[in-house]
Order: C-alpha cells, then structure tokens, then sequence
C-alpha cells in the first residue's frame, strides 16, 4: 500500500491557505499601530496563500479521499513542520528575527504551543509582528484540538482512545465527519473563551492589544507575551487570577468543558482525569504557598496568588511567568521540575504527558504489586468505573518509557553542546513538554536566545515530539514505516 | 492461608548466626593491629550470634518448611533490616560511630551495596571496624546472588525469571535445592574471585589490609574504601587496572562467569545483555575519555584511565572514585547521571535497574512504534532468540514506572530537608540505584555525613527498596498483602 502523496499535499495546501489568511488578519493591526511592517505581513500572507492554492489545485481537491492511517503520521508532522516552515517569513522578512534558525525555532516554538523565546527584547519587535507570534500559539491550539479529537486516536497514539469515547458526536467512523462535528464545536468554544478572556483582560486594565494576545496565548496553553516580564508586568491581582483561571480551563479537556456549559457539571466532577487534574494542582499550590510564605515577606495572598499561577503555568504548560520559580526554596525547584513531566488533560490544548497516562499509571503500579503475590489473577486498571484494556496500558506504560528516553537522549546531547546539568536537562525537560521556561541559564528570568544553533534545532525538533505525543513523528523514522506493506 | 512467622523467625535466626559470626572473623584483624576494639566486636559478635541461635532454638529449625511465595517478601526484607539492625553493634559499642542512625545508615549501606558513607575520617577509624564495613558489603553480595538466583524469580520480580532459566543446575522446583545447588556454585566463583583479586592488589603494592578490604568490596560492588580519598589514594595504574576489570566481573552475570570459568566463552559472547553491558560501557569511556583528553593536560592513557574507572564504577554500581567526575565537564556530569539509572547485569552484585531490563525496554519501544501502524500483528521482544513472554515485559515496564516513580518523589521528599536540587536528586539516584556517591553536595568528593537525620532515614529506605528491587519491599505497604486469602 503505497502512501497517499497526492491526499498529502492536498492537506498541507489547505493548512497554508490557512496559515496565510491568519498572516494577513496581522495586517490591519499593523497599519493601525503604522509599525512600517505591513509589508513584510502582505508579503509573507501572499507567498503562503498562493503556495497552498497552488498545491491544492494540483492536487485537485484531494483532501478528503483515501486518506490511510499511515498516511496521518506523515501528514501531521508535515503538517507542523510546513506551518511552521512558512511561519517563519514574517519574522524573516520584517527582518525582526533576521536569521533562520531563531525564526523557525520562535515559529515552532508558537505553532507547538511551547512558548520558549529566543527574542531578548520582546518590548522592541512591531504590533503586527507580536500579533503574528501570538497567532502561532492559537493556531497551534486549534490544530491540537483536532489532533487529539479526531486523529491520535485513529492512529493508536497511547491512551487517546480512551478520551475520544467521551467526545460529544463521535462515532467511530471516517476522519471526516469526526473533524466537521466534534472539532468545530470544540473550536467554538475555544474561540469563545478566547474573546471572553480578552474581554475580561481588558477590564482588568490591559490596553486591547495586550488582552487579545494574551488571551490567544492562554487558550493555546502558549505562554507568549508581548512583555520583557512575561505576566509579571501586570501586577493587578484581578488580572493574575483572570490568566489563572483561563490557562486552568485550556488545560482541561475541552470535551468536558463543552458538557459544564450545558449545564453537567456532575459529569465534569465525576470524570476522574479532572479531579486528579484539579487535585494535585490544589495540593502542590498549597505546599508552595507554605513555602513561599514562609521565606519572603510576601502576604498570604500574594504568596498563594505566585504559588497558584506559578504552579497552574507548569502544569498546563504554558509557561506564563509570574516569579522566579527557582529563587524561593529547592524544594520548589524540584516540584516544578518534575511536574514538568505531568501535563495537564489529554483533549486539551496543553503538552506533556498529560494526566490521564499518569492515573494510569499509578493505578496499574498499585495493580501490579498486587498481581505479583496472585499472577493468575485478571486486575485491569479502571478509569471512570470502566476497565482499560490491557492493550492500552501496555501502550501508555511504553509512551512514558520512550518519554524518558528521549528525555535522557536529549539532555546527553545538550550537555555535550557544553550547557550546564541544570540548563541542559531543564531545556530538554520543557521543550519535550511543550511548557517555555526550564532552569538554569534558560530559567524563568531568561530565554533561548543565547542556545547555539545546533541546540535550537536539537531543541525544535524535541518541542515537535513532545506536541505530536512522540510517536507520530518516531515512526517516520522507522524503516518499517517506508517498506511497502 | 497466614504468614508462616515460624520459618520467617527461623531463617532469621540463621541470618544472625552468620552475622556474629562474621563480627567474630575481625576479631583477629583487631588483635593484630591491637587497635583497642577487640572487646567491641566480640561483644557485637556474642550479642548477635546468640540472638540468631535463641532465634533459631525456638523455633525447632522451621526454616525449610514450609515457606511460602508470600512469605518470602516479608523474610527478605526483615533479612536485610535484621542484618543491619544488629551490624551497627559493633560500631556503637566501640563509638566508631556513635549516633543509631549514622551506624544504621553506614551498615544498611553495607549490606546494600551502597557505598555511601557518614564517615568523615575513614583513616581514623580502627582496622578492626572498617573490615566490619568491608565485609558488611561482602555478605550483602553474597545475599543478593541468593536472593537474585533463588528467592525473586520466585517472587516474580520484574524480569528476573528471564535471567534465572540460564543458570546452571536450576530446576522450576523449591527453594531448597536452588539455594544449595546453584548458590553454592555462585559463592565459590563470587569467593575465589574476591582472593584472586586480593593476591593481585597485594602484588600491585598495597597492604595485606588494604588488598583484602578493596577486595571484599568490588565483588560486592559496594564501593566501600579505607582510604578517605578512595581508590584514588592508590595512584598505581596497575591497582587501579586491577580494581577496573574485577568491578566488571562483579558487574557481570555470576552465571556467565561460572560458564566462562568452563570454557564457554562463545555462551558468554552470545549473551545478550553481557554484549550491550561491554558495549556501552565502551561506548561511554570512549566518549568520557576524549572529553577528559580535550579539557585537561593528562595523557591519553590516563584520560582513558580515569574515564573508565569512573564509567565501570557507576554503571556497576560500585562507587569507588579515583577522580572527581563532576569536575571535567556538564556532557560528563550528565552521562554520569543517566548511566545511575542504568545499572549493570542481573545476577551480580549490582544494583539499580539492570541492563537486562533496559534492553527489553528499549526493544519493546521500537516494536510499539510498530505496533502502531499494524496493531494486530503479534510482535513480542525478543531476547538471546527466545520471545518474552507479554507479561514479563508488561511487569518490566511496571517496573521502570515505579523505579521513577519513587525517584520523583524522593527527591520532592529530600528537598523539602532544604537541599538544593542537583545534591537532592543526585542522593536520590545514587542511593535508589546502590551506587555511593552523588552530585552537589554528595558528589564524588564528599560524603552523606552532614544530612538532618530524617534525610538519613529516608536514603536509608532508598538504598532497602532499589537493593530488594522495588516490589519486595513496596508489597509489605499494601493492606491486600496482610489481609488472609
């Protein structure tokens, strides 16, 4: 079976169309903040337009026509990759980021909701610009939300099938009628919430421009800022907790936002990825709260307000910056780092290994000591009162194992870029978990900007796995994948 | 059916008997060097030789009968407290060591394997107790070749069934003849090897004391020394050589040894996971070796020296140092880490996760990228040929899970004590994994001897549940183990 180039290209034609109208919708900011780069954004919106015109003619309106599951892996990580690709001329032809490397590894780092920047002065780069970097982020957002909905589960990615059950109008049927239903209600709230937190930044006191980037950011689970100080700059309470509020609901599977909205708000409290969700972010909040409190002169709330926002930003993975995670208490360092490898809801908008792979986890360790002492017995792990085949287990315990893996790979080949232990495991830690800031020299307070070129690219190309749940990309490097079967 | 407390008591009261008897063999060491704790080690010796002999009287020899799987979890673990519960004897009695939880610590790490040492002035103490130290780590070898032959194939330990169907004259049947036959043949090999090594190191110019002591802990991998600067006191290439390539056998499947010691070398060779132990043990020392080439003035020979004394010391979780590891540069300090969650082959005296299991974990990750694109295709891992069955692979992942599990939260744990992050999780990976030293604060340098006694405690229940791999020990804290069925 050979793959399905034409269907391919045909898809990748449609998502430039796509990526080249959202460069265009950066137009009219620019020339209403006059930023003298409305050029660079027509340019970049027509080049990218007419690419993906010109593919999709070609390829006749193909999209849609036997699209194999082989297929998928291919056409999702050419898909990111190919976003990401023209993404980049804006920033190129602008000239604010003048060389490659920096915009491709900003532009991934946006379409991949990640969030780690290589701009050192972000205050100094034009509107229309810093709309666009914004931008990536919730496209990127969107596209996730398709991913998980409706095509990680075809392919068998770990564990995704057991949230697609839940989606609202899923049937196990064709790709298309999954994404016209499912991802276009989902999107409807996504945008929703989108403009209703833009709406309430801006009575917070943010000027239009800084509340609609920041609310595109927020539902991305981004973290980009047009601030030098990430969140920081804004020191209203109200618009701390605003962002808090909003990054925690884009870390929540969309799925059961859509059924809180109308109204089953038991069934949102009966899911069990939520409440483990909601629990360990309450109970990692309130350690570092104690901790904060105890070692600055910071009131309570103050003190709760940096540990709640700190601890929300990591775990959705966002990445949003209050306070220097790193400078209160070890103990808080080492909290933050490891729940880099947590992640928030799967059919969310966040990164990493997502909550639901962790209850499970956890449940089938408790399981297997106990099928150590009775091997004959039939123990599978239950998630919402239904028991996980074992198929599935196997598959989410084998994701974690090549997680860390990669995780090991990575930071060997950082360090030997010359990067300290805490700089190089900290940059690998969170571009594989999709979050922005790490430890060390790429800490809370800095950014990417000094990594040499080969570690952004190392860098990018870990930030694409840990978005595509790794093996989507892994497998396309796999000779199986390319021999004909 | 209720614990068999009878036999458990039984055996333990020989674990005892052995125990004094042991304190009793330095009895002459302390004589000879009259260094004034004669009196200590023979009170520790009585003490403990008639505990275990009232022990064993009263329960009228139980200790064959009788035994059950379930059992076994609760005599292995109480063993290993046991032993080191009455071990600290002789280091109160004399006041070498006079705190109960310094003497627990240094003895648990004995009879682990560990090598991580409170003792600031090893030099200073009498030669009667630090050949206690030593041969507290000999006994723990000894232990774990039983243990890893006989007793947790049985149990059903991730893994360990793979290993045992190898070893020469096992037959699926009791504890019994297991123990008697197979373990006898490991103890003469593990015994003759600890000689052979002393003659060689009493060639190579050390002290009949040092010779015997440097013996008695590679076997065991333990990594204890007398000297305060480690092996590194000992500047000899030809000692240092020495000690190398006797890590390395102790690092090795006690099985393939006994195979190698009959002329079967092609048995050895054909081994899986002796291959990939020499072969990234190799691959590393190439690596660390032309970075420690490249960024200090030595020689090419002593580069390659200290790169793979350093290599085969924490991948076979030993322990000893002869140069500061974390001083050479980040790629080194990194690699170091990782290869802490490594370990060497099952069936020696090494610690941590073992190789074996890392081989099934990384075949099986490259079957589900596989598996992905075809799920109904059976593919199961292979290993020296033979299919692994599901389950076992399925219990080796499990097993890895909790492994980091209870790394992450270790290190929450240790840091809360206030220590910073790179001395925190570098505690925990060294002594979860049995290896000695760590990073930051307890790098290679330094030792565990300033950590708050909760922190002691703690690295304590570390080094007992990575020696007794995992399971053992995690199932006592289960209420399903101590409820009848």
């Amino acid at each position: 079976m050979k793959l399905n180039f034409k269907a391919i290209i045909s898809i990748l034609g449609l998502l430039l169309i796509l990526n080249g109208s959202f460069m265009l919708l950066c137009l009219p900011v620019s020339i209403y903040y006059n930023d003298g780069d409305w050029h660079a954004l027509l340019l970049s919106g027509l080049i990218t337009l007419i690419t993906g015109l010109i593919a999709y003619a070609l390829t006749k309106n193909q999209s849609d026509r036997g699209l194999k599951k082989r297929d998928g892996y291919l056409v999702v990580t050419l898909g990111w990759l190919g976003m990401s690709l023209f993404g980049t001329l804006p920033y190129l032809i602008s000239g604010e980021i003048p060389f490659f490397t920096d915009a491709f590894f900003e532009t991934l780092s946006g379409f991949t909701t990640t969030g780690a920047s290589i701009i050192n002065d972000i205050e100094s780069i034009s509107k229309g610009i810093l709309m666009w970097r914004s931008l990536t982020q919730w496209i990127g957002g969107m596209g996730i939300i398709v991913l998980t909905v409706a095509i990680l589960p075809l392919l068998g990615i770990g564990g995704m099938q057991l949230f697609v059950a839940e989606a609202p109008g899923v049937t196990p049927d064709k790709l298309k009628p999954r994404i016209t239903d499912t991802a276009k209600r989902l999107w409807l709230i996504y945008l929703g919430l989108t403009v209703f937190e833009a709406i309430l930044l801006k009575i917070g006191g943010m000027n239009y421009f800084d509340s609609i980037n920041h609310a595109l950011t927020t539902m991305a689970t981004g973290g980009f800022s047009t601030k030098n100080a990430s969140v920081a700059h804004f020191t209203t309470p109200f618009i701390q907790y605003v962002i808090i509020i909003f990054m925690f609901l884009a870390g929540t599977n969309f799925t059961l936002t859509y059924f809180g909205l109308h109204g089953k708000l038991k069934k949102v409290w009966e899911n069990e990825e939520f409440r483990f969700y909601f629990g360990f972010t309450a109970c990692f909040t309130i350690i570092v709260t104690i901790v904060i409190f105890l070692v600055t002169d910071e009131s309570f709330e103050s003190s709760f307000r940096d540990s709640l926002f700190q601890i929300v930003a990591i775990v959705t993975t966002t990445g949003y910056i209050t306070a220097d995670y790193t400078g209160w208490a070890p103990l808080v360092t080492v909290i933050i780092f490891m729940l880099m490898f947590v992640g928030a809801s799967a059919g969310s908008t966040a990164g990493g290994v997502k909550v639901v792979r962790h209850i499970i986890l956890l449940k089938n360790s408790l399981l297997e000591l106990r099928r150590q002492i009775h091997p004959a017995a039939v123990l599978p792990v239950r998630l919402n009162g239904k028991a996980v085949t074992s198929e599935i287990t196997f598959n989410v315990m084998a994701f974690m194992i090549i997680y860390f893996m990669v995780f090991a790979f990575g930071s060997i080949i950082i360090s030997s870029l010359g990067y300290d232990f805490t700089t190089s495991i900290g940059a690998v830690a969170t571009c594989l978990g999709n979050i922005g800031p790490g430890f060390g020299k790429v800490g809370p307070m800095d950014n990417f900007a000094f990594i040499s070129i080969p570690g952004k690219w190392i860098l990018s190309f870990l930030m694409l796995l840990g978005r595509l749940e790794l093996f989507t990309v892994l497998i396309l490097f796999t000779p199986y994948y390319w021999t004909k079967h």
